[in-house]
């Protein structure tokens, strides 16, 4: 069984190559797999500012700067698990509902395979009918989410497949269990006096942006770990979890979010539990500074993210 | 019977005041209007790079640069038509087949009150819906079709509502006339052999931006004048039509494109047509320049278009 | 009496409509309303780095995005108080002392009618003849001043009416109360040795941002209630009292500002004030990220001082 | 007498270095200059977008591009004339009326030393006081005004002195000889149907761009030496008589302008005439493209004037 | 043998799958094909303002674009040849030397293989090390150069082997045919008087951008094709060969430049020479625009170099 | 003995005059100087994305904001020491063995002239040639080393002069004290296990990102003091040891790094020790963001070297 290695950039130059995430193998065959990294370049469920199509392309680009060992987990993903470039998922930009379907039968096939996907948006509606498949092999799953917003609306402009409802979707489908959702990163407007009520109410433990930062880190893992436990668990990071500085390039940036500090902190701390799967979404690669840091800030985490995986 | 006048730019600096098209009033109420500038601010029908959903309101905010008195012309448009600024119609950013019927029966009003739109868009597909609508009223009409592309594939991901296939629709729709239909600015690269051939056998008239840019303008117009005649026309102006260096701000540019003064030109050149609808579409102001040239030109193309109305 | 609503982003996405503060009704009768927020869009009193003319066009662009509901503060302040956007005072762009008495005569309008102002600047020059206009009605005021700079200069280039003197002249006129002005977030170089001694002999609080940084929001909140009591109170906000990382668009950023959390938390400690008008001043658009975050965060900021008043 | 020579680029690379106009010498004893460029870092005087102020300083930077020897017109000029970089001349960023005395007494001083300017604005304000200062050395003058504008309004927002007025000024003041006058480029949308009428009743020759763009360069040069003839002449250059595409870096880019070909032809076809001033104006860094192609090309430009002086 | 065919943008959506030169597989497997597109990101031979070595990356990018149908030719290249991504030669970003001596064996296992090679840099230094490869073959070539600057320089900075100097280079190891080497759009400022000097004893036929762009097409191509006949030969074009306002994103952009449209010409009357090799080069995405028209009208042209060869 | 003034910028605004580090005159004759302010324009020995080249020019202009008396330090410099702008090396941008051997020459004369050397890189290669000038007069050197990365590898690419061996090769040739080096946000990934066991191992004190943002700042204070007493020092600043929301134009930014603020304490703390030289590297001002925050920060950060020295 052999793992997959990046690129090595002492001999190939970082500018170099043909860009694919972490400058892994692309790989389609699963077999040779365990995690699969994966783009769903899909924006179609966003309103307002657009452009999350484009971030699996460029996050690819930027993350030929992440390098291999994790200083601060004393970890190489790559040595631990099978992990490559899975490419993208086929997506149909003309249909939220055909785009699902695709979405959810291209995850059944990593879940038949026994791969762990840890997937690029797109934008927040993808986490939906990933969840779908996850929980058709695994059950009701525990849930970290890293948000500006909840994300539970009933429906937006009348419809139920969208950026704003995949967690509500998730609940009605019986994917995720209410007392193991955890929300992190939640602040700023709201459309309505409620909009929180319906996660409070189902039992979601909801830390603010303010309160996780104002939080030890040993407090935040310690919750988490008595809330989740042993339970199967799936994290979905909204970029605009970050605050503006660090993390312009996004749709809809909400004033006192996360430095990126805190970010790597909060990931770290998910060490032990037991991930089936990941998302990173909400970055628009048209909105991002020019040095493009949100990217950079996505690739990094992914890396994070493997690294506890 | 009163006309809208633009802002007087002498007293009110042009940074100041709330944007809208001209800095012309915005009025709703139809009965006091000719001519209606609106915008459709949707790009669901667009693949590729997004962003034309935010050009009503760029395009806005940079027409103020765009004084009353057309110098070539020698016409102050807003002394000969009631026109104002009418607002966006209402859009659903989920669902192309919703929002065309939106778009559709959003111009309705304006036919059954005998106003003529100037559309703002958005991406082409728009041009479908509002010309099922006026030809409901007007009948067949002559098509004057600016643009790097024929759109008119059947399909795009299987989908028959897209950018890509406005006028093969409004062909199989008979609100066009094939022989009195004139495209403009055609070249680039095709999908297919055969990409031009819909158009040419239906009797089209082709004119390459290669073409076109070495035809004298005098040559041109008379052209123009003998195919469309008093056949009541509308005019649909794809900003791709021009160069990228002219108009940078749009999905997939194309080299060898029209000049700005060559769109002037062009537009110029109507004068005397018998218009009874106009759209400018696909402006992307995520990807314009810094100084917002492309909509910039877009302003300046929707005033001419008023001046040959 | 009726409350006039912000454009509901549900059924008209956020990127259709005309561009006003918070999507609220363009109003202009002051017997409609209880607070104004109007565009002052005017930096002819700044030197450097040019721009803040544009903030209220942009702001009221990227505004869009903020929703009527605070969630830390439980308020939705359209319900509180008939607000809306006034448009823009009429400015001379050729004239400081021009544009100061339009600036003061359009302010008296507003006191007449016991409507109280958010200003958005602009430069920091306008904040001297809002204040003239608010202490003809209302006495000597407190001063909450958040800034990187005391503007306490006497003069500039020989100049008495400019970004960095208004509250020099405020001081001058007694049209502020020196033991009730707080400054806060002053930092980085000066001209001179005693650049802030004008302020401190007067009896100014002025709080560094790093001591600011520093101490716990309850205890700010504490010192500015205990200083500023019941005295009717402006706030005059300039954006470069955030860290460049923050809010880059701006004239002259200065290193070790305050995040956007402390900007939030700042405001939110007025709550129980008795502010009597506002401003925001130096956003400068030319300057901005590509995302717009300065743009944003001012809008924000506008929403939560809507919030305390 | 010895000839500054620009840094020699092929030992200390372009990128190095401190900036001065074309790297020559920085040079203020007039005694050792035949030609001075200097920079007037003023834009009070122009209105909508602002931020010519920043453009000597800007210009200077890309200026390190342009090597000494003009292929098409075979000459060195910095083998033919003493020239340096002057600096900036001061000004009051608050203060039209003080600028524009400081501008001529600035002005003054090369006229008394014998010394040709060529001015890098700033607006076009700042033609007028330097058309003062010459003209009180020479004489009326003729006048060569490449531009977009007329720029012979009496007023703006009632005042005289602005960036739209200077030849208006120029000529009440008989600074430029009506008849001698030739504008080239205007074209776009103006305020008034008279706009253009002052400048032909008083018997300007104003070619359109369009006009330019359709003649033969000879015809052009034949025009203008028989127009102009021996009579002393002063050239100002507005960066705005080019097409948005060429120049985007500019308050108010119009359709339809020059190409950089046409503005290299047009000043070499200068070449004899009596050219005792020169400026470019009207060049907005803040506005440029990521490549400053403005600056190169206003850079470009002042290389050109050096040649055919 | 099988034709390698682009990913089909039909059912792949442009914004999705990893990044390769027109959608193309990568292969690098020789025996498969009959043209290699390979990048070679270098510019340490570059001086002043870096970045193509970013370019093959971002062309890359951008490329996903361009469709496989060439209207104007009537061919689909990639039915006439076996042409895939061959993906990036080895380079070492600190010297020189060892780059192109990595560059040349990179370019003889093309030759070993009869593979035509299509280089994308890469600075101008690139085509030096390609021409040793390829004339190893093939013997003394024809070049059709393409370019602002001859690029015959014998040193910089006292080096030998630069961007500035290739094409002496291939003279002095007799690579080049003299006689038979066309430049095509050198123009702008010179070092010396003799810069021109060297290529035009040799009998390099220089055309001027001025002249190219006054030249009907017809009779540029009977010139080239009389010149060069059936001489193997080498393409090479330097993308600042264009005017600023077509290619922004290059080191050092001129005045007076061709029009994408002269760049489409140029390439496509081309067709029928005995093309052996070509390249792309100076190419800098950090200075392209926003929408990225540098790095599209790079993939535009590589499409077009593949529809002649 | 004179000190130079930096210009008045009460008198000149900022955006006027040829740019200096922070308005400082020109100086090349070390006798008049304590201190030199001097760019070191290569990045040559930097590989993935470029620019650091053009960061001396850049942070030239952007320190114009720069005021000359520090508040938190109560201190002007220019009145303590004879500070100036030197200019720049001359560089070979082809050759970094050649332009090290110019670094260390150039610094030797500073040496002989007792003249503090403050450098602007250009990479963070520059730091060893500059060493090893300092440590031939003044024997091996505490060294303040604030980074993301500890750039003590052996080789990279083969070669052993890069921006990621500086520290190795300075050990190597016994410039600095390995017991009284500090490296201060050290972070990120790593290529292997042991890229930070170098240092380590010979007892470098390694203070991570997040370490030194948990510390109060007088206990790093203490720390320094501790262990460099009054060794001679030097401080070695890259910028990406600041966080990319801070510093966001650098090559290569890392997540978790410090805020501005840090940044501003760190320097100051370093007030007592016996600073012998400093440098500031690896801006890259094509990445910067529009404000150019930065290279802001950079002209700051400078500043605050100045005051401690």
């Amino acid at each position: 069984m052999s793992y997959p290695e990046p690129l090595d950039s002492i001999i190939h130059p970082r500018h170099s190559g043909i860009a694919t995430f972490m400058r892994l193998p692309y790989i389609t065959d699963l077999k040779e797999l365990d995690v699969a990294i994966l783009g769903i370049p899909f924006d179609g469920s966003s309103s307002y500012r657009p452009g999350s199509r484009m971030a699996p392309r460029e996050i690819r680009v930027m993350s030929v700067a992440v390098r291999p060992y994790n200083i601060a987990l004393q970890v190489n993903p790559y040595k631990k698990h099978r992990i490559a470039d899975y490419g993208d998922l086929v997506t149909d930009p003309f249909s939220i509902e055909e785009t699902f379907k695709m979405i959810e039968s291209g995850i059944d096939k990593l879940m038949e395979a026994n791969v762990i996907p840890v997937a690029v948006g797109g934008d927040h509606g993808i986490s939906y009918p990933i969840l779908r498949s996850i929980a058709k092999k695994h059950g009701p799953l525990a849930l970290i989410h890293v948000d500006a917003h909840p994300d539970t609306d009933d429906t937006q402009h009348g419809h139920k497949l969208t950026h704003g409802t995949p967690f509500r979707r998730a609940i009605e489908d019986n994917l995720i269990i209410p007392s193991k959702v955890i929300q992190i990163g939640i602040r700023g407007t709201a459309f309505y006096e409620d909009d929180l009520a319906y996660g409070e109410q189902l039992g979601f433990r909801v830390i603010s942006a303010e309160e996780f930062m104002a939080m030890k880190i040993e407090d935040f893992k310690a919750a988490v770990h008595q809330i989740v436990g042993k339970t199967k668990t799936y994290l979905s990071f909204d970029i605009d979890g970050l605050d503006p500085s660090a993390a312009p390039g996004t749709v809809c940036p909400e004033l006192g979010g996360l430095t990126s500090l805190h970010a790597l902190q909060l990931i770290r701390s998910l060490l032990g539990l037991k991930l089936v799967g990941a998302d990173i979404v909400c970055v628009s690669p048209l909105l991002d500074s020019t040095s493009r840091i949100t990217s950079i800030t996505a690739a990094q985490l992914i890396f994070e993210m493997l690294c506890v995986i």
